[in-house]
């Protein structure tokens, strides 16, 4: 493993997006989007899906220099097209005017199409509660989950984010809809071992917690058996919807996985703490979740966010462990 | 099992509830969604509770001659206070507010505070659905699930419904976020049956199938584990800070399950589809979903509503078969 700073991680991010024909603006951005999922531990959508993210390009499948275009605007709602240019530049051009909508008159709404994948959906949710909103983002994905009850992959994996901003640190939940993600599953098989629980089908059908038998067979378990399954089909009717963008089903007609539909929705939390008992009512809720007996003794309980501003604050500190092969390939192309 | 007609479940709820003192309007309303809940297959939300509902009246939980108040007004979004008022009525009232503010400019959001046990969430996703609107709504709970990692209930299974209008009928999800429901697993105990899928855990701590050892550890299950978990929190933050409301942790302290907090946001499907594509897309995903292999041969492959859809038909077809406890009891009142 190669030991590498925050810093520097951005300078070698920066130079490859400068390289592959990202203005300096975009380039700076798109690099601390990286890093930072990077340094928050999301290792699978920061630094090891970085070379992915760059052969889009240059294979031609997402569009450097283009602007997202306003299809409709109706108040607290606008509909954006984001003619496939790069999936972080037009998430987090979207998240920004929905909190601007949501500072000009308490809520906002951007139904984005024709973005791309957007990597860590995370992203956005911390920067929305970092601009003092409330946030619910959701986005599909090529099909890569059967429903409850299918054989094939008829739905994705939708993820779906909510974040609270909160002084202390925000409070931001990002979950896919399959029990297991791909990276998850192809990391314990390098390890040798299995799935906690089951995540998915043996081509025979049978649920097994064997992460090759799924990985070979592409039958991943939704979350929560037929709720997952059912909440990712809603999610690709809302953001298709919304946006009138590709459904999970166009997109899988596609040769590659882009030209995704997203929505952003913020609340203002000012305009919402007009009895000025936010902070009171974030304490409440986590106290109350975190002051009960865990399961194992000496345990503690964690909840959504908790962990990664841990692992952010360390990784800040002593730097990044990041595979060889992952950093030498980055490093060999500047 | 009494075998009853819509018509006449309709008629013996309007009495008791015009009889326990609801305004002649306030009872068909309510008879209504009682009914429409039955003939729907939701009995545990619908008849079988419809004696508890009343008891949370006369216990003087639940309050009657009250109206809503609007506390704060921000364009498209309003928090109300629903005055401990009945939870259908409060509900009902929220997402009609919040259908207005969507048909008047595309999207519509109300926060509603005080709010009381809103029975079957679905109710409210099919009413905007039959108002051309796309829907999510949220509530909290009463504590009665732990989350990941904790050994006693510190979360609600917080309910989330997502509703989508089709002409050949709406699309609706409505889940709650523990993987089995109380009534659920009481109707298997009775059975004496297993749950077909771990659903919580024995006194000891371990992962089981059977109810009658979650019934007794009140250790629940969320639905998809860490997932399931996380999402009931940010549920809980989310409708506790837009409707300045009442937490999970806040209706614990009380003595029943009454002045919950719940948010209803809107979509008017008709400004979304500018573009007139709304059919077209519905059809795509639907298609999409439905039209792969099912896992067991000759099998169909459901999303959310369709079984809903079909018990209805068939229960305002054939008449509904209850439980004759249940029905005699209610009888017994009038």
């Amino acid at each position: 493993m190669a030991l590498v700073t925050y810093n520097k991680l951005i300078e070698v991010f920066e130079q490859i997006l400068t390289d592959t024909g990202f203005t300096k603006t975009e380039a700076e951005l798109c690099a601390k989007i990286f890093a930072d999922s990077t340094a928050d531990g999301y290792l699978s959508h920061g630094v090891n899906r970085f070379e992915v993210f760059i052969n889009t390009i240059t294979d031609g499948y997402v569009q450097l220099g283009v602007e997202p275009e306003r299809e409709l605007a109706l108040g607290s709602f606008e509909r954006w097209n984001g003619k496939l240019g790069a999936g972080p530049l037009n998430a987090d051009f979207s998240m920004k005017r929905a909190i601007e909508l949501a500072k000009e008159s308490g809520i906002g709404c951007v139904a984005l199409r024709n973005g791309s994948h957007w990597m860590r959906g995370g992203t956005y949710g911390w920067q929305a509660a970092e601009a003092g909103c409330i946030a619910l983002c959701f986005t599909n994905t090529m099909p890569n989950m059967p429903s409850w009850g299918a054989k094939e992959a008829n739905t994705g994996n939708n993820p779906l984010i909510v974040a609270v901003p909160q002084e202390e640190g925000h409070i931001v939940l990002d979950m896919s809809l399959s029990q297991f993600s791909y990276g998850k599953m192809q990391q314990l098989e390098m390890d040798g071992k299995d799935l906690p629980f089951t995540g998915g089908y043996t081509a025979e059908g049978e649920l097994t917690t064997n992460p090759k038998a799924i990985l070979d067979s592409k039958r991943l378990l939704p979350t929560g058996y037929w709720k997952g399954s059912g909440l990712s089909i809603l999610v690709d009717l809302l953001v298709t919807l919304l946006s009138s963008g590709k459904s999970t089903a166009k997109i899988g007609e596609m040769e590659a996985e882009y030209g995704l539909s997203q929505v952003f929705i913020c609340f203002d939390a000012k305009q919402m703490n007009s009895d000025n008992r936010h902070k009171e009512l974030v304490d409440e809720i986590i106290n109350h979740v975190t002051s009960v007996a865990p399961v194992k003794e000496g345990g503690t309980i964690e909840y959504p966010g908790s962990q990664t501003r841990k692992r952010r604050e360390q990784n800040m500190k002593d730097g990044i462990q990041i595979n060889d092969e992952v950093w030498n390939t980055l490093l060999a192309r500047i």
